[in-house]
């Protein structure tokens, strides 16, 4: 039976009758399996007292067989729907509250809960229960390193063979192969891949009709999954030659990442290091081109607590990994942003990104 | 600006003032290109009468000014939240009641328009917003057809190099690369390559510490994303050898499908073909290892409208997609699923899938 105490213990400071996961980062790191839900509820409540329970959809009950839960389980099929075994789950574990996991779980899900229990209050329980992820074991870190590592072989890969020419499209699809042939399970999100003006926009699609140009900036924003755990990895480049000015929004987002090294150890606040961040690229000349907050959580999913911005006074502390990932954006012109994956240790920091920083003219 | 009149008509056809929109496939074809979300609320309102708005991420709006959006547009930053967001669309645009997607939209963005507008009613609009998709246009079945010729390629190149003593895992990777090199611009899911007595798990995960062995299942489930669009193919082998028992649960697995075939024409509901191939499965020695429906939907989504099962009485229109995937799953000993993608045409339908189906032996 998987140990689902920690969850437990959180519907008591919660103070609600019960968590429920859904399938996601959290259920799997509880029930140690990934399932897929598409059109399907799927739910294991945990309550504060007592043993836990699951409403599984009947043709994953083979997979679930390898979970080893003990709880109650109340299957379905498609055939007949799922609002018998909400019924049957309330009537099972009575809950007047329930913390859930907000940016998992579906509004069809919390609706279904809804209509077997009217009395039902729903507490967004993501950022608690979402929590039990911030510190990172050995093994989760053993993970993490093994995504980036792959990340970065592949990385190295895909720069040397890039031309002038070349669409961000084959660049992209280029990355991906690389991604797999070095041995990522997944790919933590979909790449971005992105020249010249494309650049300059943080979340930028590769485009199938735009040629790399000589002087163009080429964004990767990238991360292999392995083992559950996502890399997430930004390097900016310059193809065949950068300008004066290219040159200086580099130099400057280069010396944020690194007060971003700099401004982080034990008890610092997430506040903290993005002021320090943000500061640099305040102070610089291209203030007017700041877009994005310093970074975000990462490991089972890309983008976690504790989220790296102003007014989040959330402490940071030894085993968090964050992404640091200040930025500079000029529309219709270029971007520049530098991305590592930073672990906090007992008096300090480093980084489990080794890919170099240094401004990089490629495609020659 | 993108033509969102029939979601307005919608709002009108379920008596709401607006549908919401939230970035996944609905979004993507309303607005003509894909977004992502992760942690931040994204979302377009289209009210029944008057012009849409949009929820933007500050970040965002670099890529979505290549929407040619003509709304008033709300957009935050991650420092300083999204609350004032929400509360000035519902300034804007007066709303007393919302349809979403419930499949899509998760909790914590229906709890946003909630504190926004304590007495909004919210309605699950799914099967209404997603059931815009059923009909496919020509280019939608081009995509399709392009996402399922790439997987079929992949598949034989995955199978000509199976050989006794692989890892499930191994096979897994070959397919993904394959998928990639033969023109995917993602993956459609995860796919499952499952063996022996994973193969009668109906979502099984490759293992990494199970070899193929001489008589085995080899159950693949798997399809490319091309253009927006996903495809979604099942094929089971034997590798070099098949048991008496394999050839006939294969056999009347292969007569469910093509009975899948026959009962499709325009006019009968969901529940007809179900019934049809479901009976065929029934009457056989096999009954007690039937585990799903006959199928699903299929298009921008995995699992969409129309759901092939007893109890839709859905009726079935020119132009809709669905996969006819009957399949036997005994527990601990081995599964076969055949599964094609089958587009409906004006007096019947037609595979596009075209992956043999005869028993095949591999690993030779």
């Amino acid at each position: 039976m998987p140990d689902l105490s920690e969850y437990r213990q959180l519907a008591r400071d919660m103070s609600v009758d019960a968590v429920a996961l859904v399938p996601g980062p959290n259920f799997t790191r509880a029930l140690g399996k990934a399932f897929m839900s598409h059109e399907r509820p799927f739910v294991v409540v945990v309550p504060a007292e007592g043993q836990a329970a699951a409403i599984v959809p009947n043709l994953e009950l083979a997979s679930w067989g390898l979970v080893g839960f003990e709880g109650a389980v109340f299957d379905w099929r498609d055939q007949t729907g799922y609002d018998d075994a909400f019924t049957a789950l309330a009537a099972h574990i009575p809950i007047r509250s329930l913390a859930v996991e907000g940016q998992v779980m579906r509004v069809f899900v919390s609706a279904a809960f809804t209509l077997a229990l009217p009395d039902l209050r729903i507490v967004d329980g993501e950022r608690e229960i979402s929590g039990l992820r911030s510190i990172k074991t050995d093994e989760d870190i053993a993970a993490l390193q093994a995504a980036i590592d792959i990340s970065e072989r592949a990385l190295v890969r895909v720069i040397a063979d890039v031309r002038v020419g070349q669409t961000e499209k084959q660049v992209e699809q280029a990355l991906i192969q690389a991604l797999f042939a070095e041995g990522a399970e997944s790919l933590a999100f979909s790449p971005i891949v992105a020249a010249g003006d494309n650049s300059a926009r943080p979340h930028g699609k590769a485009r199938n009709d735009y040629q790399i140009r000589t002087g163009d900036a080429l964004l990767f924003d990238f991360g292999a999954r392995k083992d559950g755990f996502a890399a997430d990895i930004t390097r900016t480049f310059f193809v065949q030659d950068v300008s004066d000015e290219g040159r200086e929004v580099y130099d400057t987002v280069l010396r944020a990442n690194k007060i971003g090294f700099e401004a982080c150890r034990p008890g610092v606040t997430a506040h903290d290091i993005d002021d320090a961040v943000t500061s640099v690229l305040e102070a610089s000349p291209f203030a007017d081109r700041i877009r994005t907050k310093t970074g975000h959580g990462l490991g089972r999913d890309v983008h976690e607590a504790p989220y790296i911005m102003r007014g989040n006074h959330q402490k940071i502390l030894p085993g968090m990994v964050w992404t640091n990932e200040p930025g500079l954006y000029a529309l219709d012109s270029f971007g520049v942003r530098i991305e590592d994956d930073v672990l906090v240790t007992a008096d300090g920091c480093r980084s489990l990104t080794h890919f170099p920083k240094e401004l990089t003219i490629i495609g020659r």
